[in-house]
């Protein structure tokens, strides 16, 4: 049995800097058309000469491999209309963090005011720009992204024409606001199709899956399988693939972060297998139903699986991905 | 201001076996007075000739220390009246372990039919043997205990006159058994009534305060404190120190376990001074409300702490503590 992906996208996406760069960026630059680049650098990526510059350097990173890292600015209510005017050409989204939320986000945004974000949030309206959001509280690790979901719905309502993308969903209340809402668009890790609290902390614990926002319930992966297996139609794929240094996942205070971009495929492939799922929904998730919502046309890339084992390396460059050292039931035979 | 702590009991404790049995025995010997003794050891201990030769490794390993180790047998279905009789001068408690639930649990009760537990435990109930028990079902981590209260109740229902011991609770559900059946008893842990979730895996993970059941919500854990604080008379502390070697927590499939006992007594009145507790209820807490559940006179000791800025070791001999390296308000001044 085989697959062809056309274009897989990765709609969020850590490639990190420096030396981290050069070892994660070329991994989702050959199975992938290209992906959504996340700005929480230290500093935060957050003026066109820093996106021109980490644009230069990902792509110094990736050789001749044919890849877009679609470049976003890390949001602040500083932002003017003339600023986004400025920079529009070269970005394709903001990322909106809540201060001090996850790695690398003590910039970030620390009330909700609608009033304080009104005029950024407007004209990135006007402009057509999409604002994604990372959408904890500071709460309870449990109910973080529950407690968020009325912050999204608030900014749903007073910015209709504004397309919010709900980052990196782990709940079935997120799942819930979806539907309530069509200005909110939402992706999905792999990790959290796959995982629940459990797999972190049931048995022995388990930094490798340790991530922002956690693993939930086994409703609340039930609820994103749902609308992923479907290809719910302002649901996309992103990896959320977050990187770290093999040394800072194993030790105490272990980083958050899963790292799957290099397995994502492959595994997507084996879960809607099992799943009884038809590939061409896996095509929607992966590529078509984030081309509509963006409206980008990405490079032509085709990737072929077949259903013959793959087992996981322990570590890419001393970066250790999901699933390491087990078997994966599809593998990429070509990409052309 | 100085506390004097009579004869403080710690009614949940491993001490292991081996060399660890070597570092962390002593610890508990010199502050307290005597110790409910976790039979987990591998192989389990189930016979009299265990029981007594664990007795003997404990005792070799405390030196001059004055120091009961209330010892355990490893509760099995398969124990008979004349069993039971021929080994009750040698115990003070069987604990019972669902299979597969905690380290070292592998031999463990697999179903709760009153019917296979009846000779037993009947013969427990009429022996006055208290039974304690992990109560946790194979269910989301996050539920496991809260499932296991309908056992809980089964059992107190079945066995009125069995004294039944809920180990280390860390939901509101069980506070709330505790208040329905006369025969249902509890431990509580120093680390349940400091941390939740948020502190294992909220900010950065932290292994050293994973443990089995794992630390809860916000809510469980003011339900623990209130009946702690105001020493309900069928609640005891109750360490479950878990001692583990810092390689085997610190590595990816970092093993279940807080290391709290020779910090236990200092953490505790600075717990009970934080929340404006008399220190009559900690001595409830500590030593009396054990001494009633039990029916035991353990040896006296007078602890004395004052407040006095202790600075937790980083390990004790390759073991690391919880709270390694923070300050607590309390110093143990003298133990005679």
């Amino acid at each position: 049995m085989s697959i062809t992906l056309r274009s897989p996208l990765d709609m969020h996406l850590h490639l990190r800097d420096a030396q981290m760069l050069t070892i994660v960026a070329p991994l989702s630059a050959s199975s992938f058309s290209g992906a959504i680049i996340m700005p929480n650098l230290i500093p935060p990526v957050s003026s066109k000469e820093d996106v021109l510059a980490y644009k230069k350097r990902i792509m110094d990173s990736i050789g001749d491999s044919s890849f877009t890292p679609y470049m976003t600015l890390f949001f602040k209510p500083t932002y003017t209309r003339d600023f986004l005017e400025s920079v529009q050409d070269e970005i394709t989204a903001i990322k909106l963090y809540p201060a001090g939320i996850t790695t690398n986000s003590e910039g970030g945004v620390s009330g909700f005011e609608i009033d304080d974000l009104r005029e950024t949030l407007d004209a990135m309206s006007d402009l057509g720009i999409p604002l994604c959001i990372h959408g904890e509280t500071g709460g309870f690790v449990m109910d973080r992204e529950a407690e968020f979901v009325p912050i999204y719905e608030k900014l749903a309502t007073n910015f209709p024409k504004l397309k919010i993308i709900m980052e990196h969903i782990t709940t079935s209340a997120s799942v819930d606001a979806l539907d309530k809402f069509d200005n909110l668009y939402a992706t999905i890790t792999l990790h959290h199709l796959i995982i629940t609290l459990d797999d972190v902390a049931g048995g022995m614990l388990q930094p490798h899956l340790f991530c922002k926002p956690i693993a939930k319930r086994p409703e609340d992966r039930e609820a994103l399988l749902r609308v992923a297996l479907s290809a719910h139609p302002r649901v996309m794929f992103g990896s959320d693939s977050a990187p770290h240094p093999k040394e800072s996942k194993e030790a105490p205070g272990c980083a958050a972060g899963v790292f799957t971009a290099p397995i994502a495929l492959q595994r997507l492939a084996q879960l809607f297998e099992e799943n009884n799922t038809s590939f061409d929904n896996l095509q929607k998730f992966v590529s078509d139903n984030a081309q509509e919502i963006y409206g980008i046309t990405p490079i032509e890339k085709t990737v072929t699986l077949s259903k013959k084992e793959f087992t996981v390396p322990d570590n890419y460059d001393g970066v250790v991905p999901m699933s390491a050292g087990e078997k994966i039931s599809y593998t990429i035979d070509s990409i052309s």
